[in-house]
């Protein structure tokens, strides 16, 4: 029994990506969570639905291609939903799938701390003279 | 008093970044943080103290010239400690501060998330016939 739960866990192990070897494919998953735009849209879709526009509205500064393709790349991951309504005209809507629902919420444990911790970073930063 | 505590929670919102607007700093905050070596560099000095030459040997593919410049980003950020011992050739020692470590722990937790789900992402990547 003792044996054969360390052999799944090897075999786990095994199955996991390594995000320290150059050609790793886990590093392209954590680019599409952490690139600026993907992890915006993680943090919105977290607090429910939202509709194209309403994203493009939400995130400061994205353009319409940028998000498009945020999307279109998260849901390839299989971490956001994209429903069509058939209304006239269409209405698209995004939302998160359980899987990324979960690694939204590890987003949003990081992005909070970020915001915290902006104002102390920001005074280490000014008090450096210059930049080595 | 309980006035008081509402109005200290009103000038600390105030006092917190927030990612959504176009030209906050924390979205460059967060950009240091989330780098491809930006994370993988706090990830191996959360085990503990690294020389340059060893983080350059556990990061795979990553050069000199950008391993570099992450380390003087993250320091001047606040996040991680530069140690110069006397030596000769004098020893370079990278720890974090109490402030990188607080992150660290974000980006650990987010990236262990990342790790343990890619076989599940490469094998929805894989399902999809083309890309729309």
């Amino acid at each position: 029994m003792r044996r054969q739960s360390k052999l799944v866990a090897k075999v786990q192990q095994a199955l996991k990506g390594n995000l320290r070897v150059a050609d790793c494919p886990s590093r392209s998953v954590l680019d599409h969570v952490t690139s600026r735009w993907g992890s915006l849209v993680l943090l919105l879709l977290l607090e429910g639905t939202r509709r194209f526009s309403e994203l493009a509205r939400e995130i400061g500064g994205v353009s319409e291609k940028m998000l498009t393709q945020t999307l279109r790349t998260l849901e390839a991951d299989g971490l956001l939903l994209r429903t069509v309504y058939a209304t006239s005209p269409p209405t698209v809507e995004y939302s998160l799938t359980q899987l990324g629902e979960g690694v939204a919420l590890h987003v949003k444990s990081l992005t909070d701390w970020v915001e915290e911790n902006t104002p102390e970073i920001l005074a280490t930063r000014s008090k450096r003279i210059g930049f080595r």
